[in-house]
């Protein structure tokens, strides 16, 4: 049995959709495990996780305005604005989508389907560099 | 220590929800795992998964017509709509909802609650052949 | 390899967030794992998990009053609220965040990050005990 672990550093520029697919995939295939499971986890609460279709850019840019909207940083009922308006928002955006995603392994590879990646949404406008934890365990 | 996968097609019948928890049971039953995890994801961006209510149907009926409302195909803002009015929004209810869900395995069994049930949450018009991969972990 | 289980009973006093943060590490601690993931389950259908900041008390506070208006009990559409108008949304609003969380464990410790805390997430205005699985797999 396999246990492999390793850190992530993505650097975000602003508010978007950052893909992390391959660099995943690499580290599947760097921890030798056949058959399993991976966690990918990101260590932050104004950014978060979201598996979402890869192949048209069009697809991401509805996700980025549908959550400008949903939680919308015009809203005068948020109080925890200490660092901005997108600081409260960014928390519920990130409660909204992931922290953390969990893919089976076969044949040493994410189980993905065709148009799925993976993805750190940023909900700050700001640059950021975030890290991310991916752990593979199986055989 | 075993690490066992097994793919599921779910075939659906249009928008609404699809309960897979004893197909998921029995392959955790295969495994043989006694203890452990079993994670359970969904390869495709415009079908998710969800923990929900399993007793009464009205508790999924308001699942479905609440996001029927949270994410409305008459939106004008959405770009992505290719294949249709149900085409963003397809993936906007997924990126709401979970792709993955991993649960804990004791005794042979999924912990789940007395009224939690494992569903398949469609969100296209038209029928689809889903396809649900379990890994199972654990001694 | 280690396969270890425990539950939790978090016993919540109406709506709000419970962090659960400490219990888990020493849980992780209790496994012996060093090298693997932890998933943290909550078995119910009514309340759920969020890793949230757990270091300002106002950020949970507009958690809480943001998901009073995305779900809210004043909508007349729900049908399922046999039990309150607390009932369905409490659903609803489990579906929108998670029933399972992941977490990798590096070092005998899950990886979170400064601010992340861990909180069950009750819907209900009464009070309940809450039943939470952790399962730990590592080496």
């Amino acid at each position: 049995m396999k246990a492999f672990h390793h850190s992530l550093i993505v650097s975000t520029r602003g508010k978007g959709t950052y893909e992390i697919t391959e660099q995943i995939q690499e580290i599947v295939r760097k921890s030798k495990v056949q058959t399993g499971m991976a966690t990918i986890f990101i260590r932050h609460t104004s950014a978060s996780l979201v598996i979402y279709e890869n192949a048209d850019f069009t697809a991401r840019k509805d996700l980025h305005s549908y959550f400008e909207r949903l939680v919308s940083e015009d809203d005068p009922y948020l109080v925890h604005v200490l660092e901005g308006p997108d600081d409260s928002t960014s928390h519920l955006r990130g409660a909204l989508t992931r922290t953390g995603e969990t893919i089976p392994v076969t044949e040493g590879r994410l189980t993905l389907g065709t148009w799925q990646g993976v993805f750190v949404f940023e909900h700050r406008k700001a640059a950021h560099d975030r890290t991310v934890d991916i752990a593979v365990l199986g055989i």
